[in-house]
């Protein structure tokens, strides 16, 4: 069962194999369903620009109502801000004066905001932007269950905005987490309240991930919703029902370059193209689908071959013959590539560079 | 027990984390040592540059005696040919016109050497080189036992040679396989009896890998060795043997950023910047070796973020403590830094851009 029309890219050197490519006209779709899902619910929404590290992209996001994006290096900020973003929020933990002084340079020409999870992490930040003479907004990053980032218990939340309260060059401005989880509305819950004997309010509680976007826990005690892999889909939103396979719009094209067996066909697609990442949470085999032939399976990778069994499949893809290849996890898919070619349903738009991959930090 | 001097690099913008260090004083001790091997046993050694990607490397390499390099990539060899090598392989089939044609306006400009398994890549090959006037040395690629691309039998390999040597453009020059095997020499021995009731010769016949590399069955049948990782190392190749902990050339400087509880640290180093590859064939847990704390365990990556356990650390590492990882593979996590910073233990040296990365094919 084929679910995906094949896109059929003219032959040009620009899109010669591996290559990835995106469909505009699938990347509107899917950023116009989450904002009228997020405006539904009177969640603001804040599209995660790591997914595609694209300027282009990021003000689709922004014209179609999203109130700004968030980005997770400094170096994406940079990029965004360069290409005329004006609210920018870094959700990753700001360390090192080398680091803490670019974001203050960096909250001199965008509305700001960033998070923290440490006392050392508020206090550099609090130096470097008191030292620039700017401020941003603080969030404190709260780990609700996920076991990443973030403070342990509402209490600590509580204390450490107290401090970011304190210090010059920081306006405490809320609570941030990641992903957004069940028990994320309760634990939120009591860190307002703890904020409240401290005298403070959350006006902002930042919840993310696509995985949960469409749930209805999103509500409640969440006032932004911050999600990335969205916009193009891959095989795990595939699997956990997010994005249908009819509106992933990021794939990798790849050549079958040997046959050396009945059952084996070698792609010029490896993990230098598709990564090894597993699809997160999904039951399902190998490195990507193969749109063209779903009895297929990618069930190994060589750095630039792709190894798969084409035994069950009725006719078998031959010598010569371009695939596309639905990759398991797209955001680390486009950090390998330095440039993508974007069309709409085939129709070739351009190529456009990664503007914000491959930065040092 | 801690084998790897940490490196001492200066506070500098360029070195900011995570960024991708390459000690030369290490490379070139790797360098010598498999040029040296190779003499020993009379072997052509052939570098495969898809570990570095870098031209400075390749030339460290050539002076120090070996016979070209190696590329997997054709936008790799025209990188290396900009760069002044002057023979190159080609090491994986190419099909398609636009490919081809590309590689036949290479081979105006150096010797070029590639390999072809189907009769399509050999006909493909000789059609482009004709029309440019042109010719290459093909070597027919053998599946010896590793299961990828490669003709599957000597019969095979003999037919396809004689195709090959029947047609314009194309020099039948030998035999190609990876990696060398156990079986590999009685495999190549039936092939050479094959040939010769054709009339043919396998003048060279190339085998390669790291893994086997210093092995004695590398003699007998195969006249030239290809191989890439040694040159840096990795978690890999110290768990198999082939390069020791004190060679490994290159590590991934990653600052510790959150420490959520006593168990654990999160570094700012992920999948985009360690990618979720095992180190293969070798028992080992987790994503690297955090060469300061080798009690830690990086157990988990998200796209920026390190999950470290360090609850076995004696002194667990501090918020802002900067540390070494040594990948499980290096060649993918070159793939994905733009530059790399590179030194002579500890004292920098400079940083390379990674000339051959990116590449669309």
């Amino acid at each position: 069962m084929n679910l995906v029309t094949s896109v059929p890219l003219p032959a040009m050197p620009e899109a010669d194999t591996p290559a990835l490519l995106v469909d505009l006209d699938r990347v509107e779709r899917n950023i116009e369903r989450m904002q009228s899902a997020c405006e539904r619910r009177g969640l603001a929404f804040r599209p995660h620009i790591k997914t595609h590290k694209l300027p282009q992209i990021a003000h689709m996001q922004l014209r179609a109502g999203a109130a700004g994006v968030a980005c997770q290096k400094l170096g994406e900020a940079e990029v965004m801000a360069d290409a005329g973003v004006a609210d920018i929020m870094l959700t990753f933990p700001i360390i090192g004066a080398v680091k803490a002084s670019r974001l203050a340079r960096l909250a001199e020409r965008v509305r700001l905001s960033t998070v923290a999870d440490s006392e050392v992490g508020v206090r550099g930040l609090s130096q470097a932007l008191a030292e620039h003479g700017g401020e941003v907004d603080l969030l404190v990053e709260c780990d609700t269950g996920f076991g990443r980032t973030g403070v342990q218990s509402p209490d600590d939340a509580a204390d450490l905005a107290e401090l970011a309260a304190s210090l010059p060059g920081l306006r405490f401005a809320g609570l941030m987490t990641y992903p957004t989880q069940a028990q994320t509305a309760e634990w939120i819950a009591r860190a307002r309240a703890a904020l409240a004997e401290r005298g403070l309010q959350a006006q902002r509680v930042s919840g993310g991930g696509t995985a949960t976007a469409f749930d209805e826990l999103e509500g409640g005690e969440v006032t932004e919703l911050r999600a990335g892999t969205y916009v193009y889909g891959d095989r795990a939103c595939v699997a956990n029902g997010t994005v249908p396979l009819d509106s992933c719009a990021a794939v990798v094209r790849a050549t079958v370059v040997s046959r050396p067996t009945a059952g084996r066909a070698i792609l010029d697609a490896g993990s230098k193209a598709l990564t090894s990442d597993p699809a997160a949470g999904a039951d399902v085999a190998g490195f990507g689908l193969v749109i063209e032939h779903p009895e297929a399976e990618i069930y190994r990778l060589s750095e630039e071959h792709g190894h798969v069994d084409v035994s069950r499949c009725e006719r078998p893809p031959r010598i010569g013959d371009v695939v596309s290849v639905l990759p398991n996890h797209a955001c680390v898919v486009t950090n390998l590539y330095d440039d993508v070619v974007v069309h709409r349903s085939g129709v070739l738009e351009g190529v456009w560079p990664v503007a914000a991959r491959g930065l040092v930090s």
